[in-house]
């Protein structure tokens, strides 16, 4: 029972000098790119540095004991970062203090959340958010990110989390833009360009071997950050006004609770809520697309459980959201990561870090994690997923396009709060007006067609209707409307039978509908006929009064019904 | 064109001195039920009396030219009265003229977006209501309004808008009730009752024919208004400390567009939106009942714009919402109203009243107002229909039992977005798991089985899956969650069939799980094919790259696609 949450006690049993040396190797080259990540990713949730590094101790090895992905890297990521600013942001909080600890708040509910997901088994719950919303919803989270970190590379002070505040305020402070900062924002961001386009081909000129370079490739990042890093050492650049990281007190997080203020809880609830569905829903991805390549499994159920234990393990540490990554997940693939005992060996050496590098740290520019940033998340801004949405579905068209403009105008909790409700509203809208014809008796064969399409025989006292969709309380109304109009179009008629071999369910609402069709349709003197009602559709009629109710019959087939009506009318 | 918007220019061309006759009757019936419930709604709606009666002139009018029920009878209603209610004790505002001032703003705002939901042809939208959710708000509101009335009926005030706040407030005052007050009050609720259960019989008795018997019933409880109110005057109640209605200024209301203050707007906006929902559906429902009845139509979306009229009309009399009411409609009808006309009839009358009644108002007890809303109240609570939802679907009890509690102890609004949330999420929920069944070649034939049902036979290398439902976002990952679990699970296979004869839609979620479907496989070496797609859904695929990319093929019929792959293996 307990083992059934404890997926580490599954794989360890397996566990060898093989993996482990896999595992290793892996869990190296994930700290290489994490160390310079988390502190990013920190700063761009408007955090101390040395709280990125709290996210990606212990949230790692909770998720190697409760997660089920062997190749997943937890820890901050870009999009959950720039969500956390924007609520901590809306607190209005004075000191830097008061903000850790409401991102710690926002780590432990979201974690709440998700284990309580997990517990109820509510992993489908993700499917709320649809592909083009969550595509829009990236892009413009990513613009969102990149405009947020122009402040750095430029050496301002921008406020805002919407595109518009962040472009005003950045206009009005054109005048101050110190211009070393802008220098070396600009060739960190050109020397991280050239990293991502040229450093491979060159290893591989260089005669290393394919895999190993594609490896050491993806560390080229960390090489540009530690360029930057001597330069600001070598020349001073703090003293000519260049912002650094500076200080970072060194050692590990020390654990407590965060104190929870009602007020606080109240006015982080529903943030937290959308960061775990959102924090959710992109870790699922990878895992499973990772999974799917070896022919492994993941849980979603049990993943929300591995996230939630992760999130409550940052809150412990006084840190921020966390969740699965794409592109560390995607090195730690690479570099052949065996089981998730890899990401418990990067909290080792993340750990490592805090205890002995933080004194290095305090020289590196500010303005070369803004270039980071950006250069990470121009890989996830993807403006061809919106033409290919334009292409294939005008409706998934609309939904994209609400989510992307209401994330750049009126920020990122909004914009995803308008994508799903226009993405389920659009839904139930397509099925509110299901398909359905009159029929008629195709001469010379017991079969009903459309009268519109076939030629058939009709009789001018029987109306048959059928219905090309199970029936609820999107559909229902429109049926009844349906009705009551063919119904006072045709005065002659005795007999209206509602043909249902499509009906997989008939809910509450319907039911209500059909009780007051067949009401009405009686003060018309019109009596209500059912044919070829499926038997678990049929069992459910059964325990409500509504076939005692009925003035007409339950015909097994439309033959049936139109000869026993035909023959008496 | 205009001609669509404009009902009146129809059915004026029949209009005749029969059609008049029948319309002044009815209209002398409903105005004398209209004059107490005008004056008790207002009360309800926490406004002064005339502001009853000014809703109940020129939105009569405006409906009678906009409107497409000829017996529809709109007015002040108890369910919007509460909502209007709600929504002014929401702004915590100090004068009565600021909140007759925000209470016509509502009714502007509420005017313009079901305007605005007319042109775009939104009826549809009051689908999102399902049946469940309606009669549970309906039923716990009643029992909100019948507890917020019993602080008149008792003598005391007592604050708040949920039942917990009313109850709680209601106790803490309990010592200070007015026995003087609480006897008539009692008087007044047990006549009332009489009224309700035995007047007919006995004017039946008295040997006045049956349908003139059931009309003259209908305005018993005004019989008892007049009884209390002049046992007010007689006995000089109010210096005994009943309160009374008070000096209400004789004469019509003056027009004028209340001023759009944009905090208050920004601040109603959504009540606005839940009350021209809730008051849409509500006088939509009883419309289509009465216009059945005489095998007569309306049209849903001139309804919007009809009732939109009507709130313009009572926002320019400096009044609240109205809507549709379903006993003074039931009685327009009964009493033979023909044409819309017969509301605009009622209208002189009301304003008649108002010009000539309200010093006879003046002695009106509170208590008696109280006592008419308490009794008009108990016909919509219906705590059967909980019963019935919980007998025949557990999922529709889930989404009204959330309304009910939720609007129970916090408030209407919150109450009916649960409702509506719930009951969508719940149906999404249902559909995300769509029935789908691994299929195999029944012997002998060309058909294909679920294999758990059938003995039927397959092939080691071929997995063939059946899906019976359309694919969209909420079902999307399901069934790349179910594909990648069935080839994890099974080692030996090359060939995925997905079959897809019950898929009337791919949606671009759908899309994108298929293509991840089809790479995912490719990464693990098994070829994706599909058979059986339908012409329009094999129409959406071909303007894109799907079929391109696509590992396999797609096969007319299944039986094709197993000859193919099953001779190749």
């Amino acid at each position: 029972m307990l083992k059934q949450y404890l997926p580490i006690s599954q794989w360890q049993k397996h566990y060898n000098k093989n993996t482990f040396n896999s595992d290793i190797i892996a869990a190296v080259i994930v700290t290489i790119m994490l160390i310079p990540q988390s502190l990013a990713y920190a700063l761009l949730a408007g955090l101390p540095a040395q709280v990125g590094l709290y996210a990606s101790i212990l949230p790692l090895v909770a998720y190697s004991i409760f997660g089920t992905s062997s190749t997943l890297s937890v820890g901050p990521v870009a999009v959950i970062s720039l969500m956390t600013a924007a609520a901590i942001g809306a607190l209005g909080l004075q000191t830097i203090e008061q903000m850790v600890l409401a991102a710690s708040t926002l780590a432990l509910l979201s974690g709440l959340i998700l284990l309580l997901m997990g517990f109820l088994r509510l992993g489908l719950l993700a499917n709320l958010l649809s592909h083009p919303v969550i595509s829009g919803f990236i892009t413009a989270a990513g613009i969102i990110i990149a405009a947020s970190q122009l402040q750095h590379l430029l050496g301002v002070t921008t406020s805002g989390h919407n595109l518009f505040q962040l472009l005003l305020s950045l206009y009005a402070q054109i005048e101050a833009i110190n211009l070393i900062t802008m220098s070396l924002g600009v060739l960190a961001l050109a020397l991280l360009w050239w990293v991502r386009s040229s450093f491979l081909p060159l290893l591989m000129q260089l005669g290393i071997k394919q895999k190993t370079a594609q490896i050491v490739a993806k560390t080229g990042p960390v090489l540009v950050i530690i360029v930057t890093l001597f330069i600001s050492y070598f020349f001073d650049l703090e003293a000519l006004g260049v912002a650094v990281v500076g200080h970072i007190p060194t050692g590990l997080p020390s654990l407590h609770i965060p104190h929870l203020d009602s007020a606080v809880f109240q006015q982080l609830i529903s943030s937290a809520l959308i960061i775990s569905i959102i924090g959710f829903v992109e870790s699922v991805s990878v895992a499973q697309t990772l999974a799917a390549k070896r022919r492994e499994r993941i849980s979603p159920d049990q993943e929300l459980i591995g996230l939630g234990m992760s999130n409550i393990a940052s809150s412990l540490s006084g840190s921020f959201p966390v969740t699965g990554g794409f592109s560390r997940s995607v090195v730690n693939f690479d570099a052949g990561a065996k089981s998730p005992a890899a990401g418990a060996f990067a909290a080792v050496g993340i750990a490592l870090a805090a205890l002995f590098l933080t004194p290095l740290i305090y020289f590196l520019p500010k303005a070369s994690l803004a270039a980071t940033i950006i250069i990470a998340v121009l890989s996830i801004i993807d403006f061809s997923v919106i033409k290919r949405t334009w292409q294939y579905s005008k409706t998934d068209f609309s939904a994209m396009l609400a989510t992307i403009v209401l994330t750049l105008l009126a920020g990122v909790e909004l914009g995803i709060i308008a994508g799903v409700s226009s993405s389920i509203i659009l839904y139930l809208y397509r099925t509110s007006k299901p398909h359905c014809a009159q029929v008629g008796l195709l001469e010379g064969s017991q079969h009903f067609r459309n009268i519109e399409r076939y030629s058939v025989d009709t009789c001018p006292t029987i109306l048959t209707l059928r219905i090309d969709e199970s029936l609820y309380f999107a559909n229902a109304r429109y049926l009844e409307d349906k009705v009551y109009d063919l119904v006072a179009r045709s005065p002659q008629i005795k007999h209206f039978i509602l043909m249902c071999p499509a009906v997989n369910f008939i809910d509450a609402s319907a039911l209500e509908s059909l009780e007051a069709i067949n009401e009405r349709l009686a003060d018309s003197q019109v009596k209500f006929h059912l044919s070829e009602v499926k038997g678990p559709v049929m069992d459910k009629l059964s325990c409500c009064h509504f076939l005692d109710q009925l003035t007409g019959e339950v015909y097994l087939s439309q033959y049936d019904a139109w000869q026993a009506l035909h023959d008496n009318s």
